[in-house]
């Protein structure tokens, strides 16, 4: 039951494989199975309804669940598996299904839906640009219950920034929503995030493009443009699920699910549509871009040929015939007229300029 | 909410990629997003029955809603959202959905089709060839409501030129019928103009195919055959679900389409089918093209090889047998002969002549 | 509702495409649509039954429609569209719906059936090939009603000459049997005529690999292959859509389809399907003659290579003994030894040697 | 009604294609349309039943209906057509439609199954290999009727030696079950071939892969190789119906089929798919091995240039140097000084060293 | 009804392929298939209940069926096939079909679940890392019968270890679940030691990546990438009907599958589609890395003949210019000139200046 393709940012043409966990461990056991070192788990609540939002940062399970309101929409947002019996008691509250629980903490799991009456768990991927360039993959459980949104990162740090900035403000509709509206305005955003990470490989590839057009040549280029690709792929192996869960989520038939948020999740399908397409085409560009670097390639092998032929062949016929007139004989009749010696130079320069012609007409230059 | 693969001409290998609004802005909300400045609105109101047309240019909505006419068609066209209280006004007038406001002020949106039984949302793309060489991707927006047609795009300039011909001047079916076949003609319209663009791809083409026939070599030529080929990939993107949009209308029940309307709608989607196989064709005639290039640089290359090895080979060992006799030793018997140096010359014919057989032979030259 | 795709003969490798009418034209307009001069019309009547058969041909759509008779089969067969009123004249006797004429005049329609009922139009392609070398596309049109059979071409000359002498002779079971399967005889003979293309693109085929066996190279070969490999791909798209319609005709309801067809259409829908599989097949062949013509001009490139190098290798390091010798110092103490001279003959010969040595070894020659 | 994709070995890489009817033969005559010259019909009568078998050897059509015994299975094999009116005669005593006749006929026919209810026609292709190293292809049909199975063959020579074997000695269920056991067996035995010709192409890949792997070069080693490849294509094309044909049988519902034959169809698709998987296989093998090919070639190329740079670099500025000091100018001043000439020796040694200490830091030996 | 893909270690490109039966053999007869010597049985019976685990070997099949006991889960595995009797006992005891032990006897048999009601057949596969480096398939067949889960495996030796230790220590659920969990358990284990299988795969393209980043050269590493993706596409085929498998048993509607077993195999499920994505994501770095390498052999290239060109074209025109004044023509002025010597070296220093600045500017070094 442990899983194996881990989220560490890629940075080379293979992508990491690191099992954690011995193969064989026993199934269902709710042991942490992420490549990073569990954070302090940080939990914090936001409860808000149309009028108002409090925000919260307990410290145990237990005094979440004696803030917890029922006419307010709460949010808990977990970073870290530091701290599993808060983790546990916060399910048991919730009466989340063991498995479910295996499937929050095992963060190499494949995003999905699944829908248990009570509460409907949607597993998703964060996908962030870091500081240093490379690229982290978070994953990211919600469930969803009545007037309760729980939320499980990896590790503080977040992209939902904007939402807290909503509910504080109380523009836009958040507040005057339920919970199923928050938990769609948490996949937005995380879909949203999806776009600047794009951007980001996007224009790796557009300096790739001007490096090929100025005909640079690097050794290391093919590997990185290669690298930019398996990203890509990566990446794309990564959203594909997220589509299929989105469509998920719209056939959803449970009561948790409010009302009329049936145009907002097919908006948020078409995000992923429009973030799908646009893995495609940068993998078309990458191909596209890795041919005109071998034509660039082809083309200075040429160019490099055409100097060593030309100088080559102008000179190698002229060298001939000073050796020629270098021979020692006793008996070369040439060597004694008056006029040979500029008649030679006159030869080589016919000839030089024969070869010269010969290339023009060749377009060689 | 906001969507990001803009509609900015293609000039790269890589497509264009810039989100204009901060991820996590709060869904629904009516905000331009195209990537154009928004033009002035231009807005224009055409109405036709049978036996005449008028053409105005209200300057506002109220103007609009007062000149509307039940039993004729009223084609209202906006151009620009520089005015969004007017687009507001309109859409507030024919019970257009918040939604559907959004989804026409987006102006990235995919191709689509949405009934909502008072009106009927159809979102296309208008794709045009500039003066400039370059093909610009415009969303138009469809509202078709009981004897009203609502068209927005995003600035002024379109090709709705010739239908606007034949209301005025009542040739054809246009004027006998009703809105369903006006929206009809405008889809039809804006799909022949694919064709005017893929004709200018086409030709592109056979360019690149006549200078790879003429042996031509250019550095910056696979990098544009390349760029040829994204905007081919391109404009598959957005036509691919302009076939499912006409295909989702020819399924439509709406009591909107006029009887009669469906030899024409399924006209519409041979059409979009014919231009999705010309970019397949033409996707494939690149790659023809392609192979065809680098085949020619190959033989290129082969050809200044033999140039080299022909001349080199050829004086190489005549240069050495030069060098013996300049040979400075005291005892070389060879020097003194009479006979010597035109033997040496013989010697020296006979191998260049063996040379040239043996390229003979091989098919050099 | 203007069609683009022409049908002129592909002689390159970006295919033709000339739009012949202005976009925007109305549609429903019954105007000729094809890319040829509309040829003089030839129209031909043949009337047969079981036991005789008449040939005529009659000078305008009235003379036709007096000669037609109920209890024989009737083909009228129209050349060109010279004569537009006697093909309205001919539709509108069998009552053809406005449409489908269009659809007929338009010559470049994707292959398709349609059933109205009272007649069954099928649009076809006759794929052909010309005298010097081209591939002639030529849309039939094909109308079915009770007792008649309409086809209409771009232009004099068909393949129907076989279908015509079975009438004549009243061999097999042409006669015998109704207008459906003078249909069904009809398209089996365009199909079979897809075959005799296929071998002549085949033997295009065969020729290329002969050439790259033989290691012959021409600038020319990859451009005329990838030619090759063009027309192909355009006529997979011209019968693919022919697969489609014979599978609509098998599956058509229509009472004008006589009893006991089934087995001969779906004999007809192998012929399709095989005709198809030989286009897959021969498009990988030419992928493979391809790579092999590749590889050739490598070896060759490997070879020419070698051949320097040999020479090169072989003379330099002599060329360079024979240089130090030549030096003018006045104290060079070997110059003067007797055995100087052949001494140096003698380490020339062991270098020499040693190269040759060198090279057996690395298999080079 | 012809059908022209023939089955001769195929030798190149463009699979043979060879109408032997003229297009436009009446569709429905029985006319024998394979490519080889009708064999004399060699007729063999196998009967058996739990008990006991009979092997005979009929001459005419009317001697075997005589020997038709109702309570055994009776097994009629037909090697060739040159005798039609007993194919005929067979026929006609089994009911057989005229069109099932010529499919049998056809020996260019695609693999199907059809039941026309009193029987069940089936087409296969048998594939082997022949002594001299082609594969050859067979076209077999079957039709299996109450206790009879009547095999037709293009021409003597078969596989169906180990059944002829089985019903002889008894072994095996084979003498204790139906006429369907017998025809599952003698498809059985048809596709176990294919693995024998499976094992073959993959005993010449594994030949190429070591040919590869040994650096050897041949400049007709890729036409081998595409030629390995378009016959596994060929092959493909032939088993991919077999694994629809076998389907059909499973699916058939028809009380010829006996009681507990569906494991074993079953066993006999599976057999199908995993050729097809052989197939699959193979033809990535030949790919890889292109590429571990053309890898190699290019290494050589490598190796090519290494050795000519060397030599060239090395020697081309010592023989500068020797030719600086070959020159005859009247004022050289070094050319008096006794240590002039082991200097020049000296420097000489110095570039060749500083070349050769470059090469190795370079790693090029 | 032999199967002749063989799970021997795959070394080459061509993946083994040799069939241990003469095609032919009669079907249904229970004859070892592998292509291993059959080892000597060595069977195994672990019989556990919620409180207890006994482990038994014993040494015949009465024996093992005497030790059967109704109320606890039953084990019985069995390694190799050298005692055929036992199997068939054992197989009659649990009244399995005939050709279900052919399928268990035949090693080379595609991974299926069958439902015969009283038991349920699953044959999977075992992949491994042999110490060699060596990957090794084994098939592994588990019947589920109530209370009794059988496994036979080719020889002793497997992945079962931790199921072993699990039994006997009690940890975990499996002791307290039924036979049906074991059996997934084993399922779950086999597919888990993909992942290490996988492991290893991936280390070695890691290697490769690591290698031509090192812009190292070796002509066999082409071919050992090669081999690595020949294995990871043997996989592939392997591991994707066990998908279908795993997919198959969730499907599986028998009352031999417990309660509560749907999330588990759910698990399974996922378990094996990543192995799938995992196997397909390194099919494609394989692929990035043979384009790397490629680009890497050309830069390479590019590098040499730069080396050469510059040198050569730097030394050429000075060893013509030596060459020159070399020539003993009586009459040549400069040669009597005290400044022409000093002059002549002014000129070879010019022109190797221009030559090195030629060649900067082309940004050669």
């Amino acid at each position: 039951m442990s899983r194996r393709i881990k989220g560490r940012p890629a940075r080379s043409i293979v992508p990491p494989f690191n099992p954690t966990v011995e193969a064989g461990a026993p199934p269902g056991a709710a042991i942490y199975l992420g490549d990073r070192e569990p954070a302090d788990a940080a939990v914090s609540l936001i409860q808000y309804g149309p009028d108002d939002a409090t925000f919260a940062t307990p410290s145990c399970a237990e005094e979440i669940l004696a803030m917890l309101e029922e006419d307010r929409v709460n949010w808990i947002n977990v970073n870290g598996f530091g701290d599993l019996d808060m983790v546990k008691t916060l399910c048991g509250y919730l009466r989340v299904d063991p498995l479910s629980i295996e499937d929050v903490l095992n963060t190499s799991h494949r995003p999905k839906v699944e829908d248990f009456g009570r509460y409907v768990l949607v597993i998703a991927k964060m996908i962030r640009n870091l500081p240093d360039g490379s690229i982290e993959y978070e994953q990211v459980s919600l469930i969803l219950a009545r007037n309760v949104v729980v939320t499980f990162q990896e590790q503080p740090g977040d992209c939902f920034g904007p939402i807290r900035e909503r509910i504080r403000a109380g523009t836009g509709k958040l507040r005057k929503r339920g919970a199923s509206y928050l938990a769609y305005g948490l996949l937005d955003i995380i879909v949203d995030n999806y776009f600047s990470v794009l951007e980001g490989l996007g224009s790796r590839l557009e300096e790739a493009e001007q490096f090929v057009d100025a005909a640079g040549t690097d050794p290391a280029f093919m590997g990185n443009l290669q690298r930019t690709k398996t990203e890509l792929s990566r990446m794309r192996r990564i959203v594909w699920p997220v589509r299929e869960t989105v469509t998920a989520l719209q056939r959803l038939e449970s009561d948790l699910i409010e009302e009329g948020l049936e145009p907002f999740l097919r908006d948020l399908h078409d995000n992923v549509v429009q973030a799908l397409e646009a893995l495609e085409t940068y993998r078309e560009s990458a191909a596209s871009i890795r041919d005109v670097y071998n034509s660039s390639v082809s083309n200075r092998m040429n160019e490099i040929m055409k100097v060593l032929t030309i100088i080559s062949t102008l000179f190698i016929p002229l060298t001939f015939i000073a050796g020629v007139y270098g021979m020692n004989f006793v008996h070369m009749p040439e060597l004694d007229q008056r006029w040979a010696y500029p008649a030679v130079w006159g030869l080589m320069a016919a000839i030089a300029l024969g070869m010269l012609v010969f290339f023009k007409r060749k377009r060689w230059f």
